[in-house]
């Protein structure tokens, strides 16, 4: 397997339109305080989070490749590499980690080493249970299965690092 | 009146922690999309979004006075240009111009001249009314009601160039 550049995400990262980080911080905690409201159930929350981040993530796939010149990867454990090392420093700023490997290589962790979605986040105790930052599962599941590889292996990626799912 | 350097909000910009833009953009297209499924009614998307938008600005504004180390603004005018040629650019990246302003000077516009939240979308004919960008307007609104000036003095600032907002 080519070692994959972490360098790469900072590169391309600092040559696409920003936004101030803390707008999106607060702008994400107003959708789930709105799901919460709406929806009621944490579990639909969770469901709901979840269906944003795959919309959100079949689009992003395009802006992906059209900017970060990735070639093919030669199999799931690069493409987790990648999205760690690349997809989160180019879209979210942020390094990440890929933990707990099963035997077969089709399940892993991503952890975020600082994420800016819970910051100034403090979850009341009606809200156990809810996974705050499942959108990031959502959108890394649709950009997965664009790339059709989700859909036919089961490959599962879990991210870490965000309530309820430290 | 001390001019208001226009530069200060790039300066201020470039320091920030930031985000990828178009993650940004898709995100507020999955909230407007989620509210239009949950309320069905534009007039109440509108409603909510400006609400969300408020609760955003109030918030919002802590990180703007600690950042931008602007002075007192002496007038609204000057408020509306600090708005305009500092908020904007710190939080959204982009410059806006201010126009409109009636006889009392209580009442004008901010005009983006380029509006990262309008990028890719299309709105379906059955969103005439939609007014996409309203969680903007609510962001000054409550950024403004922290400082003491609309709610005093019924001063109004409207956000032109997203949909139906031209």
């Amino acid at each position: 397997m080519p070692p994959v550049a972490p360098r790469s995400g900072d590169s391309i990262f600092a040559n696409l339109e920003h936004m101030n980080a803390e707008l999106f911080t607060l702008t994400y905690g107003a959708i789930v305080r709105q799901l919460i409201t709406d929806l009621e159930e944490v579990d639909e929350v969770n469901k709901q989070l979840d269906q944003m981040g795959y919309n959100i993530g079949v689009r992003l796939i395009d802006e992906f490749l059209a900017k970060s010149n990735i070639s093919r990867c030669v199999d799931f454990k690069e493409t987790a590499e990648v999205i760690a090392k690349v997809g989160f420093k180019m879209f979210l700023g942020v390094t990440a980690s890929v933990i707990n490997w099963d035997a077969d290589g089709t399940s892993c962790s991503i952890v975020l080493e600082d994420n800016p979605l819970v910051d100034f986040v403090e979850l009341p105790d009606n809200c156990q249970g809810l996974h705050y930052c499942n959108i990031l599962s959502g959108v890394v599941r649709g950009a997965l299965e664009m790339m059709h590889l989700a859909a036919v292996a089961g490959h599962k990626i879990e991210i870490k690092r965000g309530f309820n799912e430290d």
